[in-house]
């Protein structure tokens, strides 16, 4: 049995800790913020997000996925919502596959409930002010400033982008690349109410897109009918959420842009002043452990931007990962946290390169007819040639026994093709046609 | 008048602290180290460094040029040794162009002794704990933890690659972009003392290098008639500062792949064993201010690594382009800030990519003769048409003028134009024929 300290009780730190705690070791976790549960603040992040395979594997594996599907909404496809408000939908894969919007909050509350069933001790309100590396001591400081330090066998950094864990590897080792790389583009969460009569006021089986080329408005739909919506907008120029600085401003700029969402958005003009505008950052390192005491994973390991919606679900695999790990190496913590980094980072790092593509896709090309055929040869392809072609959305989204950075190497490989494949003749006359087929097939000798 | 503080005393933040002196502001220093002019102490970095136009123009600056001259040793052109003792000899351009190799230490106390005259007052063993970015407040302690504020205009950051300053933006501000990079490979510094002639054991005006694709050692000469080696090497794999771990297997090494350095370094066996091996870094961060009270510059800035001997360079020429931004607007700080990082942020990625490409040209490119012939035709075209080709290496070493981004674009145009140069029939043997100089004036159009 080890004594095991997990500093971040989201979503990977929770996880984490029912992993651990069901081998038998004893797991505390040491949480910044108050407990979620007793106080249902907003953690500071998105309401919902979207779990896709690699997380239900991550769930499976404790035995809650059943529960988590009766909370779930699937979205089975994208659902762009054009300037003058026509509607066009793309699926997100085979009939039956989909994504699934669930609430961050309801989720990440389940998931401390099981850990303390487990025997794992949540401390909360107990932000981390370092660690000594070498004897694996965490300090902590409390709301009343009082501080405390706790030594164990291994420390587990899973408190997010802006690690203190990782920090203190970038303060106190040698040779720690690393990056935090921002975007241009901020977001702000708004809403959509159900309607008069209680219902949802759009498919909620759907992840609603408005792509404006050089920026976004999403919608998820929550489990009481109303929709999230997400602006992804420029921090400055213009337009830019800087540039967008009074009522009348807002209001003009989304009649014009967003004309079908406005009258779907009662409080949207008092929604776009109180809430705030976020930063969106990617966080590359390495290492990811200092000797065979520390490990970062989820966010405090590689944080990504949201537009695949693989943030949660890349850090349950890095959970599913270590716990074969485990099992492969049993109490040999110096391979299995070498082994973790080892195979875990090259994933990440491709996650996080398809998230920032992603988003162009979002924002732009869905709205684009030749990215829409382009996307419907490759559906049809598939269909006919399952075993040559799984399309890079249901690699990463579908396929958990498919690696991110496989994904990532044949998803790149594939676009080479479609581009010669979109420049042949009448492609939109003839894109379901036997050429097309063997000229795919031909390419991919 | 401003009261302005400024963190770091190495040899960017004296330079500036003499500049700021100079206009009548009331300057601050404290510095983390002891007084070098005290004890003599290695500033923890290497001993002798390379003086280029760009940092003798900052120097010119506060009249100290003609002084610095007297102690610096010109380094007209590079001599490789090559693994069977072979010397070449490659100008690093023409005639009366040298690098100058000084003394790190030394400069530094020279700058130390003039800021001090100007009425700069220097704080030693005061490290920066923190900052309070808003109200330009710096928090210090001494060596016996004895705590100190200081409220003041302005803070200058000079406080190198680990900047206290730094770190601060990144952990108050948002948005702050960052990446702190690491090579592969580290340095140690090893010495070749004069002879017991008490002479100079090479030639004391070049640049010695001997280039073994993966790895180099190179040497400059101090006044003392002796060289400081530095031995650029990577930390892991075979073979690296891993794996020579005993004096005999170090030995070995040396006496296959640097034989004929050998018989000069009779110390070798225990500098090898007793000298640290430090890593290489590019840091490089956006904004490089907050608002208009601290600014970060130097390597605090953007440090990079060795190889195009610009650190230093660089730094002064922050101080150089500050200086006049300050002729230009006054006392308005908000615009000095703001177009110092405006105009510097280029530059300075543009010297961190050249600083990085060196290094393969250093340790790889200068043993091939194709290399070296391809730089003789360039070099003899340049002669022959001064106006329409400046070689790389000068424009980056002697032409202050022209700006590194100026000189990074320019010289990728000149190396695709010599990648076709270099595939002319022949080209060993009418590498100065008129119908080279007709290939490139054609390529140039």
């Amino acid at each position: 049995m080890q004594k095991i300290t997990i500093v971040g009780s989201g979503l990977v730190g929770s996880l984490l800790s029912i992993y651990l705690a069901k081998r038998g070791h004893q797991v505390n976790v040491y949480e910044r913020r108050a407990d979620l549960r007793m106080n249902r603040i907003s953690a500071g992040r998105s309401i919902n997000l979207a779990l896709s395979d690699r997380g239900w594997r991550g769930l499976a594996a404790i035995g809650i996925e059943h529960e988590i599907r009766k909370v779930a909404i699937p979205m089975n496809g994208r659902m762009m919502h054009s300037l003058d408000g026509k509607l066009t939908y793309q699926a997100y894969g085979k009939s039956g596959q989909a994504i699934n919007s669930v609430s961050r909050g309801g989720l990440n509350c389940v998931l401390m409930d099981i850990a303390e069933q487990h025997g794992v001790k949540i401390h909360f309100q107990q932000r981390c002010t370092g660690i000594d590396l070498k004897t694996a001591t965490a300090y902590f400081e409390d709301d009343a400033s009082i501080k405390s330090e706790v030594q164990s066998d291994r420390i587990f950094a899973t408190d997010g982008a802006f690690s203190a864990g990782r920090l203190q590897m970038q303060l106190s080792t040698d040779q720690f690349q690393y990056s935090q790389s921002y975007l241009e583009h901020g977001y702000k969460e708004l809403t959509i109410p159900p309607t008069k009569d209680g219902e949802y006021a759009m498919d909620p089986n759907a992840l609603h897109i408005w792509p404006r080329s050089a920026y976004m408005m999403i919608a998820l739909p929550n489990l009481d009918k109303s929709f999230t919506c997400t602006l992804f907008f420029p921090h400055k120029g213009e337009p830019s959420f800087e540039s967008l600085n009074t009522k009348e401003k807002t209001m003009t700029f989304f009649n014009t842009m967003f004309a079908d969402a406005v009258p779907m958005m009662p409080t949207l003009k008092e929604d776009y002043a109180n809430n705030p505008s976020s930063s969106l950052v990617t966080v590359r390192c390495f290492p990811w452990r200092f000797s065979d005491k520390v490990l970062l994973l989820g966010d405090a390991a590689h944080a990504i931007v949201p537009f695949y919606g693989q943030g949660m679900n890349c850090g349950f695999e890095d959970c599913v990962v270590l716990s074969e790990l485990m099992d492969l190496h049993g109490e040999n913590w110096e391979i299995i946290f070498s082994e973790c980094e080892r195979l875990r980072k090259p994933d990440a790092d491709a996650i996080a390169e398809l998230a920032l593509t992603n988003f162009i896709e979002m924002r732009d090309k869905v709205g684009q007819e030749s990215f829409l055929l382009q996307k419907q040869i490759e559906a049809w392809f598939s269909e006919k040639h399952p075993d040559k072609w799984t399309p890079l959305y249901t690699m990463v989204s579908y396929s958990p026994q498919i690696r991110y950075s496989e994904a990532l190497r044949e998803g790149k490989k594939q676009e080479g093709i479609m581009q010669q494949i979109m420049l042949m003749p009448d492609i939109k006359d003839q894109w379901n046609s036997s050429a097309v087929e063997n000229r795919i097939l031909e390419l991919l000798q």
